[in-house]
């Protein structure tokens, strides 16, 4: 059996709430400092309703907090889930530079190839 | 106007696909080597159909690839969209690391109050 621990809820949560561009892109302008609900919305040409909705997703998420003035609520960034999506994600670091590595060596091999036929054409 | 690029779209199906405790299951399987679905589906205890659809999933999000052999198709882990995520969470590194030197900040003033209190008590 496959263990799944406390963590891995967050991380379905996270992983859900970032699959959304726009979401990331309000998180994105959050880096740049808190903002309301209408600040957010201008830039998106998108409603304030549909913007709330995508605030309480990152909010349910634990990817941002909102203060408690009850007009404008501003949203604040918090960063702490990103940092359990970098370390997950750097889990498999190896994969990734090893496929890199793959692929240099294919390359070098057809740019050898390559070589090899231009020598060929000009004899 | 926010600019969508050309990779925001993958990292919208990436993210998705990794929303799901079972699929970050099969990759972390797969990081060990290469499995049919059959052996995939054993430790999840798992019907094959269920774990086909995860399969598939991750195969539309380019993080698998799956053989050629008609019966057994062997999945194998595509670590490239991983490196993608790590670097999309990394551009947050420095708020993460801001806000855990804030936590280190309080947890410091939390410690020398409780020293004085200590202190005072034992006079």
């Amino acid at each position: 059996m496959v263990l799944y621990n406390v963590r891995a809820s967050h991380l379905n949560e996270t992983f859900a709430a970032l699959a959304d561009p726009t979401r990331r892109a309000i998180l994105a302008r959050l880096a740049s400092g808190e903002a309301g609900v209408m600040q957010l919305a201008k830039p998106f040409d998108m409603s304030q309703p549909a913007i709330s909705k995508h605030l309480k997703v990152l909010e349910r998420a634990g990817l941002i907090v909102r203060g408690r003035k009850a007009q404008s609520r501003p949203c604040r960034l918090r960063a702490g889930p990103l940092k359990e999506v970098a370390e997950w994600a750097e889990r498999y670091r190896r994969y990734w530079e090893q496929s890199f590595e793959r692929l240099d060596a294919y390359l070098g091999k057809l740019q050898r190839l390559e070589k090899g036929h231009g020598r060929k054409s000009t004899k």
